[in-house]
C-alpha cells in the first residue's frame, strides 16, 4: 500500500472536489449535445454543490436572444434532461451568472462584447478571469474562434488566472486532418489548455476499469497473453442514423466511434500500470499502448464492413441506411465495423483485439470482454466439460455497468458435469453513491484543470495512424468497385463478414 | 481440453450413474444417522431411478422385530426426512426388498440368519451377491462386526460378486487407535473394500472446488503463495452439543471436526492437479499435501481453545457447555478450537491456513476463504483506497453454497475512492438441477465402487499426525494446570485468544 506523501498529494480524493471561481463560454448554443448534455451537465453540478457560488454560463451563438431567452433555453434543456431533482434556489443562483452574447463568428463586435461580459462577470460575480471556452461547433469553425479569442485578447488569463478551450469529436477524419486541426488549436492555446471531450472517459465505469486493474491483486497476474486469449471490444447501438446523415455520411463507424472511444478503452484495458494518475503517467501509458499497436497482413480477412438495410428494431419496422433521408444511394459509409488489432509487447503479443461498432444492431450495449485462454489441461472426463466454453472477465460500460464473470461450475447432481456460471457485481446496486453523468465528470475537470480523463493529441495521433490504413483499404475496394459494405439486417448483429472474420481465427463473438 | 479416450473411459459422466444390481445392510438402524440420513437418502436415490429395481436393504438390531416393523421404522424415517416427493410405487418397490435380521452382535445365529437373508435376496430380487455392510455402530464394534462377517462366509463375494464395508467417523481419536481401527478391519476387509464416509466430501460445493480450480483457467494461475495471502477454513455451528454429551466429552472440536472435514478441504484447496479424477489420483495428490503440512514452532501462541459458557443463540438463553446434562464440571473438553498450519513445498510455504471450528457460534456457516495479499503498489492516492481491504475469493460450503468474490472497486462520483465490493454466485439459482444430498451421493458410489470421495486409511493417519501434537500440548496444558479451554459466550464468534492468535499475525478472522 502507498503511504500518504502529503508533499506530493495533500487533498484527500474522497472528499468532494470543487470547482474554484469561474465561469464557461458555450459556443453552439442551440445544439443537440448543448442541450441535452452540457447545460444539464452545468445544473447538476450546482445542484450537488460542485460549482463556485459566482458560477458564470454565457452563450454565443447567432442568435437575436437577451440574456432571458438564454436563460430559458437553459431552464428548459435542464428540466427536460437533468438528472437530479430540479431545485428552485439552485437554479436561481445559477441562473444570475446567465449571459448571452449575439453575433457569429466573424463578428468583431460580438468578441469585444462577449470580453466586456466575461469582465462584468469577474466583477459581479467573482469568476476572477478564470473562464473555459466550450466549442460545441463543427471542427472547421475552431480554427476561426479561438483565432477572434485571440485577437480580442480573450485566450490568455491575466494575474494567474486561466483560459481553456473544449473540443468534442470528431478530432479530424484522418491523421492529417488531426493534425491541421490540433495546428488551428494550439497557435492560439497551448497543449496543457486543450481539453478534448472523450465522453467515453467520463463514465464511471471506464474510470473503474482502472480501479479493477490496479487496486486490486487477483486480476493482473492473469491480465497477459499468458492467460489471455483475446480481448472483445463491443460498442452496439439500437438506433439508426437519425437525423445526422450530414455529419454521418462520408464518416461512418469506424472513424465515429472505434477511433476514438473504443481506442481509448483498448488504452486502458491492455495498459502497463502507471506510477500513479497524474496526467502525465497516464497518458504516457496510454501512447505507449497505442503505439504499440499493429494490424494484421491481410485487412481483407481481417477487418468487416456493414450497412444496415430494412429490418426491425424494437419491435418496429425500420429504413435501411441508404433509405435515410439524406443518405445518397450511392453511399459506402460504413454503419458497422469491426477490426482486428495486435499489440506488439511482452504482454499481448499473440493476443488478438476485436474492436466493433455499429448502429441498428440487437440492443444498445457497450462491454470489454476479456477472454481466458482454455485451461492447458483438463483433468475430467472429456464429457464432463463439453459444454464449458472459456472464463471470460466482462466489463459492462453500458447500460447495466458492472462486471461479469464466467466460469465453470459443477453441475449438481451424483456425476462430475461442469458448464458455464456467470457471476455478477452490478455497479448501481452495491453503493448508495449515485453516478454522476459523463459530461458532470469531465466539465468539472476542466474547470479543475485535471487532465487525466482528456486524451492529448498524440494520442489521437496515434489512434488515426492505427485506423488509416484500414479506412484506405476500404477507400481503394470502393474505387476498384472490388467491394462495398456488406448488408445486414436492421436489429440483427451485423453483417456475415464479421463472423466469418472472428470464424477464420476459430472464434465468435460474444451476443451481449 | 482432454480428448475422449474411449478406451480408458467409455462412459458419458454427464449420464445418470446408476448403481448395478446390489443391496444394503445397515448395522445400527435405531441410530440417528440411520434414521435421518441413510434411510431418506436410499429413498431419495431410488426416487431419483439411480438403484438397481431390485435393491435391498437388510437392517440388523437387537430388536424383536418382523421385516414390516423395520419397514414402517424406515417410512417414517423416509416421511420424515427424505428431500424428493413421497411416491407410493417408488416406496412400494423398494419396500419390498427390507428385511430384518434381529440379533446382536456377538450373536452367530443372527449372522448366519443374515446370511440366508442375503442369499434370499440374490435369489428373490436379484441383488448378485453384491452387498455393502454399513456400520452405523460405535467404532468399538466394528472388530467384532468385520469378524462375525468374515466366520460366516458373509465378508467375500463369490464369481465375480462384491462385498464392502462402510464406516463413518470417528476414525479413532488418535494416531495410534486409528491404526488399530483400520488394523481390525482391513483383517477382513482389503483397503480398496473398506468405504470411510466423511459427508463433507459428498457435499455438492466441496466437490465443486475440484471444478472450480481445475476446469478453470483464471484461478489457478493466482493460487499459490506469490499471491495468496492466508486461506482460513470455518465451520461454525450454532447448536450445542444437544444431547451428545457422552460422545463428546473428550473428544472435542479438534478431533470431531479438525481432524476429518477441515483436514480434507484443506487438502482439496491446497493440493496440486491430479492428471485425473480417479480415485488413485486423487488421493495420491490429498495425501502429498497432508504430509508436506506441518505446525509452527510455538503451539501455544499458533492455536487456541475454548468453551461456550451461557448466552444467546437464536434469541434464545442457552446453557453454557459445563450446564449441558452429562458433562463434568472439571471437562476440559474444547468445544471451539482454532489451529495454524503451514504446508511446506512450494506452492504454500510461507501461507498460513487457519482452520477452526466451534459449536454455539454466531451462526451456522461452513466456508473456505482465500485471501490474496494486497497488490505490490496502489498508483492511486493514498486517501483513495483507505477502506479497501484484501482481495478474497470464499467458498461457500454451506448453507448458502456458492462463491464470492470481494474486489475493490470506484465508489461512484467525480473523485477516484475505492472500496471492497462483492460478486456473488449462488449454486441453487445457477441450475434447474437439484443438489442431491451428500448421503445419496456417497451410498451411490459405495454401491458403484467409485472411491474418489472417500478418504483413505493413509489421509486419516497424516489427519492424526498433524493433529496429534496440538491434542498433546493441550493435554499438557491440562495436566499441569497451566492452560485449559478459554470460555466464550454462546452466540459469539469463539474466544478472545482466538483473535488473538491471528493478530498476532495481522490478520484477522472473517465473521461470514
Amino acid at each position: 500500500m502507498t503511504s500518504p506523501n502529503p508533499l506530493r498529494d495533500p487533498e484527500d480524493r474522497r472528499l468532494p472536489r470543487i470547482a474554484g471561481p469561474s465561469g464557461l463560454v458555450l459556443f453552439g448554443v442551440t445544439g443537440d449535445l448543448a442541450r441535452k448534455k452540457v447545460m444539464p451537465a452545468i445544473y447538476d453540478l450546482a445542484n450537488r454543490g460542485l460549482l463556485p457560488p459566482g458560477f458564470s454560463l454565457v452563450g454565443f451563438a447567432r442568435r437575436d436572444w437577451a440574456d432571458q431567452d438564454f436563460a430559458q433555453i437553459v431552464h428548459d434543456a435542464v428540466k427536460e434532461h437533468a438528472r437530479t431533482e430540479f431545485r428552485e434556489e439552485v437554479w436561481k443562483q445559477l441562473a444570475e451568472g446567465f449571459r448571452f452574447v449575439p453575433g457569429d463568428f466573424s463578428d468583431d463586435a460580438a468578441f469585444d462584447q462577449l470580453r466586456r461580459t466575461i469582465e462584468e462577470l469577474d466583477q459581479a460575480r467573482g469568476t476572477a478571469g478564470n473562464h473555459a471556452f466550450y466549442l460545441s461547433i463543427p471542427p472547421k469553425f475552431f480554427g476561426d474562434v479561438v483565432q477572434q479569442l485571440e485577437e480580442h485578447g480573450l485566450s490568455e488569463g491575466r494575474d494567474g488566472s486561466w483560459r481553456r478551450v473544449v473540443v468534442e469529436k470528431p478530432f479530424g477524419h484522418d491523421l492529417e486532418s488531426a493534425r491541421e486541426l490540433n495546428d488551428a488549436l494550439n497557435k492560439v492555446f497551448p497543449s496543457g489548455s486543450v481539453f478534448r471531450i472523450d465522453h467515453y472517459l467520463g463514465k464511471e465505469t471506464v474510470q473503474n476499469i482502472l480501479a479493477l486493474r490496479f487496486a486490486n491483486a487477483m486480476f493482473e497476474p492473469i491480465w497477459n497473453a499468458n492467460y489471455v486469449d483475446h480481448v472483445q471490444i463491443t460498442m452496439a447501438e439500437d438506433i439508426g442514423i437519425g437525423g445526422r446523415a450530414g455529419y454521418y455520411d462520408g464518416i461512418g463507424a469506424a472513424r465515429d466511434v472505434i477511433q476514438n472511444h473504443l481506442l481509448q478503452l483498448m488504452a486502458l484495458v491492455a495498459m502497463e500500470e502507471p506510477p500513479d494518475f497524474e496526467a502525465t503517467a497516464l497518458r504516457i501509458e496510454k501512447q505507449k499502448l497505442l503505439g504499440a499497436v499493429s494490424l494484421p497482413p491481410r485487412l481483407d480477412l481481417t477487418t468487416a464492413r456493414g450497412q444496415y438495410v430494412e429490418g426491425w428494431s424494437g419491435g418496429v419496422k425500420v429504413a435501411g441506411f441508404h433509405d435515410e433521408e439524406g443518405i445518397p444511394k450511392s453511399s459506402t459509409t460504413e454503419t458497422y465495423a469491426a477490426i482486428t488489432l495486435h499489440v506488439d509487447n511482452r504482454r499481448w503479443a499473440g493476443v488478438p483485439f476485436y474492436l466493433r461498432h455499429g448502429k441498428r444492431l440487437g440492443r444498445r450495449v457497450t462491454e470489454v470482454a476479456v477472454v481466458f485462454k482454455r485451461a492447458p489441461h483438463l483433468p475430467f472426463h472429456a464429457s464432463a466439460t463439453e459444454e464449458l466454453t472459456q472464463n471470460a472477465l466482462v466489463i459492462r460500460i453500458q447500460p447495466d455497468e458492472g462486471l461479469t464473470v464466467r466460469f465453470g461450475s459443477k453441475v449438481p447432481g451424483t456425476s462430475m458435469e461442469i458448464r458455464d456460471v456467470t457471476m455478477d457485481f452490478a455497479y448501481g446496486g452495491s453503493f448508495t453513491e449515485s453516478s454522476p453523468e459523463a459530461y458532470e465528470r469531465l466539465i468539472l475537470d476542466v474547470l479543475l484543470g485535471d487532465p487525466p480523463l482528456f486524451p492529448r493529441h498524440e494520442e489521437v495521433e496515434l489512434s488515426w495512424q492505427i485506423l488509416d490504413p484500414i479506412l484506405d483499404h476500404w477507400a481503394r475496394q470502393d474505387a476498384r468497385g472490388k467491394a462495398r459494405p456488406d448488408d445486414y439486417e436492421a436489429g440483427t448483429w451485423g453483417p456475415a463478414s464479421a463472423d466469418a472474420m472472428l470464424a477464420r481465427d476459430g472464434r465468435t463473438w460474444r451476443r451481449p
